[in-house]
């Protein structure tokens, strides 16, 4: 993915090559921010109201403070990008450690070049043990930026030579993948995991999310 | 703590007000970054080979190429900062997406206001069930600023009227605090937590560490 345009709260566009985190933001120093990545079709986020729903609901749970404007700061950055078919990402951080001023940040990539490949072809997956988060600082059903072990998760599928992994309890129970989700049709029924999990997952219940 | 000093490699001193890190930096997107925090006395920093050898084997297992340079760009900062006791930061990020080519930067601040007064008086703390972490991917011994959990592992223990938190395992073990070590003292003989964990502590066996 390239990034094509940057929106930044009180400070607009910003070049793509400009810094736009202070060095002391809690969101490089802790991985404590909220996000969510939606997908754009003809310049339009898809389902951008319940992105934001869920949003709000990781950062009350990071106790981070929700702003407005997430909405015209996707659309600032989506006009500058100028392309029907994106990526956006929408960060919130806690801002400078112990400033209580959040930033917030709107993110917009072209689409991952193999995207349609890999979908029509299909991808290997290997099962990997995946986080216990079964009390609530566990943060199961946050979209932090804590992805240090998904990333991780993704090489350990690589180095085994499949495409990407998929987290299982240790009961067996399979839960989501590392960036992706799991779901799966049975006739016209589309079906998704269950529990926690099913927060991170309903946008994509018309099989048309990303 | 306040912001001193920054120095960025490739950039030097910047002003801890300006932007340092890109919007898509992977520190930023996936909490995918090493850190050490080393304790300054003296305007020296307390074993800091230790630390960067500990910090260069997080960045391999987080898949961050190791760059030289850290002691340099540690000195530069802390004589910006140019007092005797601070905090030194050490973060390496992975650099934009798919760019491979890492960021690197040392942080230098106050010391917290209260530090010697809550060495006084103690801590009281509230045991959390912890993260699992018996896998490679699941980042065991790992510093990445992955730290989402711990963070809120702090705010539960606050809500429930304590200072702090210290993680167990299911089994009663305990592991460490979300941003502490465990160690005790038995006559003149210091003791630490065993296993993984090891790896996160070693640097404090004088007592003197942070």
């Amino acid at each position: 993915m390239t990034l094509l345009a940057v929106a930044v709260a009180g400070r607009g566009l910003v070049p793509p090559d400009e810094p736009v985190l202070l060095a002391d933001d809690e969101a490089l120093l802790r991985g404590r921010a909220a996000f969510e990545t939606v997908r754009v079709y003809g310049g339009r986020p898809f389902r951008l109201t319940d992105h934001l729903r869920r949003m709000r609901g990781s950062a009350e749970r990071l106790g981070v403070p929700w702003p407005d404007g997430f909405e015209e700061l996707a659309a600032e950055a989506l006009e500058a990008a100028g392309v029907p078919d994106a990526v956006l990402r929408l960060y919130l951080t806690p801002g400078r450690e112990g400033s209580g001023r959040p930033a917030q940040l709107a993110l917009v990539s072209s689409l991952p070049r193999d995207l349609e490949e890999r979908r029509a072809r299909g991808i290997s997956l290997i099962s990997l043990l995946g986080v216990r988060a079964d009390a609530p600082w566990l943060l199961g059903g946050v979209k932090s930026t804590s992805y240090a072990v998904n990333m991780a998760a993704e090489s350990e599928a690589r180095r085994r030579g499949a495409d990407d992994a998929v987290f299982v309890r240790d009961d067996g129970v399979v839960l989501e993948g590392p960036v992706t989700n799991v779901w799966w049709r049975r006739g016209s029924t589309l079906y998704i995991t269950a529990d926690m999990y099913i927060a991170r997952i309903k946008t994509r219940t018309k099989g048309a999310g990303w």
